[in-house]
């Protein structure tokens, strides 16, 4: 492989410590990527080819004079366009915000940056993150680079598009309803989306905090493990992150499931599914029973009608952010966006009601944990639908984009543990397929742990789409 | 000394593992202190001599087959009557709950039954906990043990009560807006509220279940330490819990507070005070300086409007638990809490503004613990009033008693921060007044260490009242 841009973060990182890679020239091999692929995929909302080039020297000089920042030095990253980054355009891919210029880095961008990375520029996302296809009336659909007709899924979808196309080592995604997630499945590559708490969102544009997550998006599960290494912790300025010692992930990654009990929740998640992404998930089962882990089935514990009253929450949360812009100029927002803003607001008691029954599905999840150590399922119910279409199919049954891809993640963003998706095969059109692992709260290494083994087992994160 | 249900749970423990004294004989002490005196004090609405004494017996045995659980091993104590406790009637000091007996423990309760502890009843409470006064239309007023026409404030008034009477060595209770701290104060007694998510509510009626939180009313210190440390821990049935390694709270008594700095949020906390608790809780600021802490004033970045609307989710979350009551019996509940419940809700925007300032308020405290380790104010803006006086006056200003009471202990439940209340003085009619002092989150040790310093030197905690 001579274009470094096609490296991972952790064969990237062993070159650039050993000097054998150059931070600068790694960088220029993203940039010409970027040059060469962006105006195809639009993965890319901001390029920053300047600040790429100055990181990239000043992590080229520290290593001259001997500093090493750790696995991330001089790594070339993006950064989805809801981080703020201080001097550079951050507007959510929404017109309404376009010119925002933020004055100071997100926490999750301020941290990548003490920890070396090279920042390439900021990823396309679905309208403020509210969809799950990153078509973007206002700036372009993102095209999935497996199939530039379809979608690379969302909201995260440039971040995956980014990914898939090898057009930066590694992205930050967000994820409320399975923003992370879904892009990594439908472009096959692996999200993460952490426990709710491990990761500072502040100076990340809300969609409703309460369940808003970040996270990486990555080549690998070690790519993703180095990232979020970098980026867990305490943060006085997210009230929902705890004071936990931050473990080192990547130290969890033993290839072996043995002796793990994986449970698969078939009441809630292998209901209506697409019937190859069903074969694969199953086979992906089999595989994790082949090294050894239990594999058993178990009770979800909650119900769909808890998910959908919980999930009230999010339209109310969201619309708080959105009003006074939505005072000022709901012209500039899409219809779509706004007629989903503006549907009518549960009642008070409905409101608490949803309020308990998120409270319900957190204690059921919290509980399976009780009983296995991981839960396995499908990422989303079919593969890559086309640009454009919505409602989609499934198995023959027409759904919404939004039911279609984030019904089987949004259950983890309620419950706040930490679930990863990982690449779990092809459909016949060549369309990549994901597999969701969940783990109890914090629970993050042995999360890491069995994607890894996962992966190493099965190699399909080593793919690529041809570009 | 030769009564031992006067003895702290330390002293007793020190006693029962070296078999100086039985937990039957020291069972046996509470319940003939509770049989004198708890019908002048009401602070038991449920006595369970035969419980207790079973506990006991078995706590006895097992010392004799050499088998010591710990320093909670054979020490008597009494929980809210919000805590479910398996074949004991728990009815939260409400007629339309009277008979209800819970077929399980709640979580603290099989947690502190598993340390070894011996039940001797259930406390007295504010109906259902909303509210600051324990006067109980259901259950009648529990009497402040230092003046028996005033209140032990609330809503855990009972188990202040209990403590500063000395029927029992430790209690427990609950606080939402201050009903741990606020007896406390009131009772010359030491009161905790833990970080939120430290401690599980699972099998507590609740009453907000974002600012529940469980906690001891305790003699010492010390004696909080050690409750502390039996009941502190992740549980699946509690969403709030986080897997948090449980340190050793008692190890973290050491009476120093050289090096800590204690910030003094006179913006928010010194405003409308009387003026006997102003001077004991500026003596108190006055005994940490001199014992080496740097006392420093800060602002606390929050406004007493951000709390007023956070404190809106109480009202919505308290209905929601209410409503199925409400339809069902509305007669058997007070005019006063009837009236508090049915209050119209706020409109969905305004909760959701709710949401927002919570999490102002959450995050503006934790930004406070990055300047300082610890913030200190007076517990309450008053000492104990009349039984029935509502409003009851503060430096000639009227005051509902939940505002005169609760206005100051309320932003930590908001914010979700530990904070404790210790005996710092009594007033010129011989009313205990409380120190309050608050911490980061899960810097209890440092809370508990701090409290403990000042403990050691002005003995406060070890005046008793005359019965």
């Amino acid at each position: 492989m001579s274009d470094p841009a096609q490296l991972t973060i952790a064969e990237a990182a062993r070159r650039i410590q050993r000097r054998q890679l150059s931070p600068v020239e790694l960088t220029r091999a993203c940039i010409e990527r970027i040059e060469r692929l962006n105006p195809r995929l639009n993965a890319f909302v901001t390029v920053t080819p300047e600040r790429a080039l100055d990181d990239a020297a000043r992590a080229e000089q520290e290593l001259l004079a001997g500093q090493y920042r750790g696995p991330l030095h001089g790594i070339p990253i993006a950064l989805k366009d809801l981080y703020d980054t201080a001097g550079i355009e951050t507007f959510a891919g929404a017109d309404v915000l376009r010119g925002r210029v933020p004055a100071v880095d997100s926490a999750v961008a301020r941290r990548l940056r003490e920890a070396g990375t090279v920042l390439l520029g900021k990823t396309n996302t679905h309208e403020f993150a509210w969809g799950t296809t990153t078509n973007n009336p206002h700036t372009g659909p993102t095209r999935n680079p497996w199939d530039p007709d379809r979608i690379p899924g969302g909201s995260s979808g440039g971040s995956g598009a980014a990914i898939a196309a090898r057009l930066a080592l590694g992205t930050l995604g967000t994820d409320t309803g399975g923003s992370i997630r879904i892009p990594a499945a439908l472009c096959g590559c692996v999200g993460l989306k952490p426990t709710f708490g491990l990761v500072s969102r502040a100076g990340v544009i809300p969609m409703s905090p309460q369940f808003d997550h970040a996270g990486p998006i990555a080549r690998t599960v070690e790519d993703a493990a180095i990232v979020l290494g970098a980026i867990a912790g305490y943060d006085p300025d997210d009230f929902a992150t705890v004071p936990l010692p931050v473990p080192d992930y990547r130290a969890a990654l033993i290839p072996d499931v043995r002796g793990l009990r994986v449970g698969v929740p078939r009441d809630q998640f292998f209901g209506l599914v697409d019937p190859e992404v069903l074969v694969a998930v199953e086979e992906a089962l089999e595989t994790l029973r082949g090294l050894g882990a239990e594999v058993v089935d178990i009770d979800s514990g909650f119900t769909r009608d808890q998910i959908i009253s919980a999930w009230r929450l999010v339209n109310v949360e969201g619309r708080l952010y959105h009003t006074p812009l939505l005072d000022e100029a709901a012209h500039r927002y899409s219809e779509e966006l706004r007629n989903i803003l503006l549907q009518p607001l549960p009642e008070p008691l409905d409101l608490s009601a949803a309020y308990r029954d998120s409270y319900a599905v957190k204690e059921a999840v919290r509980r399976l944990f009780e009983q296995v150590d991981l839960l396995a399922a499908p990422t989303t119910m079919r593969t890559a639908s086309r640009i454009g279409e919505d409602p989609v199919e499934i198995d023959g049954v027409q759904l919404t984009t939004g039911a279609a891809f984030a019904s089987l993640t949004m259950p983890f963003n309620i419950a706040g543990v930490p679930a990863i998706s990982v690449p779990c095969g092809f459909s016949s059109e060549g369309l990549p397929i994901g597999l969701q692992l969940a783990a109890a709260p914090f629970a993050e290494p042995t999360l890491l742990r069995a994607a890894h083994a996962y992966e190493c087992a099965t190699g399909w994160t080593a793919r690529a789409p041809e570009l």
